[in-house]
């Protein structure tokens, strides 16, 4: 019910037993319990087409019973981003800092952030959660149970064995006081981006960063893919040169030893070129600088090999270019777009739409909050029956991965989550 | 409740609540529902390792409900496996024909050898639904509502507009009154790997066929990947070499135009070796051939290549390599294993097992069976409530993509499913 709403928005109890299929009194059971633990509201629709008989009741997430908040770490700065169980975004904020900036001081800095950006009316209710981004590989796979479960036993150690918390999960959870979802950000940027930015509304969405690092994302049915344990969208060390450069993944001739900022500068300047940064590179390539369009096409081309490979194994509908890096517009995105259109099969070309990322520094935040608002077991909540003990139940769904619910009594306070910052 | 049964098999009312979160009445509700329908029956658990006091009441799937029929329309001949609800394989069989059969005589040939597979005492109750395997894309992306509603509409001809059935699906609906899921069949024998073969219980795993063409699929989180529009799995349409052999694709250097059986040959009998066919390649492989053992060193080499990029991007925790040109085993695998190891991320490089496919020609029934226990919106059945009319309700599940439900009355007929062939 609660995924019903939030996709679609209010809706009747009619509409509801269409799209779910339940029988009426088991509908009107499961409702019946949902109003009143607070995590719906009833509210008769006003101003419908139809205009005679009573208005039909509409159902709708219950927009005071939480705020759900996202934060991405990047290595030399904070973004956060919130918005309340109805989708809308609250606000988004972002501090510059120095790079290496102790967790400590990095938790604090985030706790400020979000206080200024809610006005500092923070209300965490029931169905609050935090999804964190953070740079480099996050695994094993992010285990929201272990993480819920861990909170409910207020033991901010526990978890899986083979898990290890990462610092910033207990510093948040405990400065916030909710669950804390973690995952790379680049994966959550590719994330954000299907939902708010540049594929909004794609289920299968590829997302290339590429910026100090080369990295990259895979939304696959609509939910972020991580791999067997993991590490994926990985696409920065895919092999475009077996005799190429060192990485610092420790492989050799990787996507990013051609493309990361650093890669591209070296070569422009080892083609005569003059740029200290991306902004300098821009600047050069809107003034027709030769080096620099001959550079570009280069390494837009291994760029669009790597992305056409990745087309053909998945099949998305939309890929998403963001970073620094694209920055320098068509003189990057032309090339990639002839190498998908010589590489991708020929039958799936015209199916796949490129596209420059529209959020910017803050797709990371944004995705943190897509992985709350996704996989949260508080936001799949379900009340309790008598003969339930209080504490977290796992659901297991075999087709679909698990999902959770809890069992814990409703907690809204019926404040209001603050709009804008 | 049919999907938790299906994944733990027998539980007891008290356990079923546990994995499910629902309240105690509306548990008992659905439960009695499913009794009643005939989908659920429950046992007394005689042999439980308690032994004392009542034995608690243990509901399972009911394996005389029905059974499911994978069908894979290969080439040149045809393969059927079935099982019963309670996922037990009922039987397997193949039979070969002309390439080229009309599709006609093809689904007569289906309906006999089924009928010969069950004893002729097929019972197709109903929960049952036939999941077929053709070669080519199958695109657009496979609609399981589409296909139940044209069926539950009695009119073949319906569905989407954006979808022309496949003939196949039209000639075996009539044959065998069923709706019938179809997808491309080696994304099928993906599926049938990663269930009853090598990667058995993978989650994310990586399928490559070695044959007369190139293909493979991609299990993600469980459930078979399609991508955007129905294409996706095409390792053998990855480019390997810009200025290559054109390949039937339309594209330039694809894998497929070094790895097909007949690019493999061609390099063989190019470098002096004499081979017509596949297991004469085996032989002088075996027997320490040089040109031989080269030349496969240099495919697998790219296959590996291809395979690393995908790997990176993935994350999968399986590689199963199947077809016939895995039977030259070592001499093919190596080369695959060392490009494996210089490409694949250092960090994933021990977590990602490279198999050799082991259910060899009914790996695509066995998928069809898999997409039917999956995705068949008939095993995702709910009974009626008294205000549901009669015919296929839509469940939309925003998270998980959509499955289904039907609102028809049970139609059990009580009889034994057959065992063994």
């Amino acid at each position: 019910m609660l995924e019903l709403l939030r996709k679609h928005g209010p809706l009747s109890r009619g509409e509801l037993g269409k799209h779910c299929g339940l029988s009426r009194t088991t509908l009107y059971d499961i409702l019946a319990e949902l109003v009143s633990s607070g995590a719906v509201v009833a509210a008769s629709q006003q101003d419908g087409p139809r205009g005679r008989g009573r208005p039909a009741e509409t159902l709708t997430l219950n927009p005071d019973a939480g705020q759900a908040i996202g934060i991405d770490f990047a290595r030399r700065g904070l973004h956060v981003a919130a918005v309340n169980l109805a989708h809308e975004i609250v606000g988004t904020a972002s501090e510059p800092h120095a790079a290496g900036l102790p967790w400590e001081q990095r938790a604090e800095l985030a706790w400020r952030l979000v206080r200024t950006l809610t006005g500092g009316g923070l209300e965490l209710g029931a169905l609050s959660a935090i999804g964190v981004g953070v740079v480099g590989p996050v695994g094993p796979p992010l285990d929201p149970e272990a993480e819920a479960e861990a909170h409910a036993e207020n033991d901010p150690a526990s978890g899986p064995e083979d898990e290890v918390p990462h610092p910033v999960q207990l510093l948040l959870r405990e400065r916030f006081g909710v669950p804390v979802l973690l995952d790379n950000n680049t994966r959550l940027a590719a994330l954000g981006e299907s939902i708010w930015g540049a594929a909004a509304g794609g289920q299968d969405v590829l997302y290339l960063r590429l910026s100090h690092g080369v990295g990259g994302g895979l939304v696959v049915g609509g939910s972020l893919h991580r791999g067997a344990y993991g590490l994926s969208g990985e696409f920065g060390h895919i092999t475009v040169d077996q005799d190429g450069a060192p990485c610092d993944c420790g492989g050799t001739g990787c996507l990013e030893t051609v493309a990361s900022i650093r890669a591209v500068l070296e070569s422009y300047r080892a083609a005569g070129g003059r740029a200290e940064d991306v902004p300098e590179l821009v600047k050069a390539t809107r003034a027709g600088d030769a080096p620099a369009l001959a550079v570009l096409a280069e390494v837009g081309a291994a760029i669009g090999h790597v992305l056409a490979a990745v087309c053909n194994a998945i099949g998305p509908s939309v890929i998403v270019i963001g970073g620094e890096l694209a920055e320098t517009g068509a003189a990057l995105i032309e090339p990639i777009e002839r190498a998908l259109g010589a590489q991708v099969m020929p039958v799936s070309r015209h199916r796949v739409s490129l596209r420059r990322a529209t959020l910017g520094e803050v797709a990371g935040a944004l995705g943190g909050i897509a992985l709350v608002l996704h996989e949260s077991p508080l936001l799949s909540r379900y009340p309790a029956g008598p003969d339930l003990a209080p504490g977290l139940l796992r659901q297991e769904d075999p087709m679909n991965q698990s999902r959770h619910v809890t069992a814990r009594g409703a907690a809204t306070d019926g404040r209001t989550a603050k709009e804008g910052s």
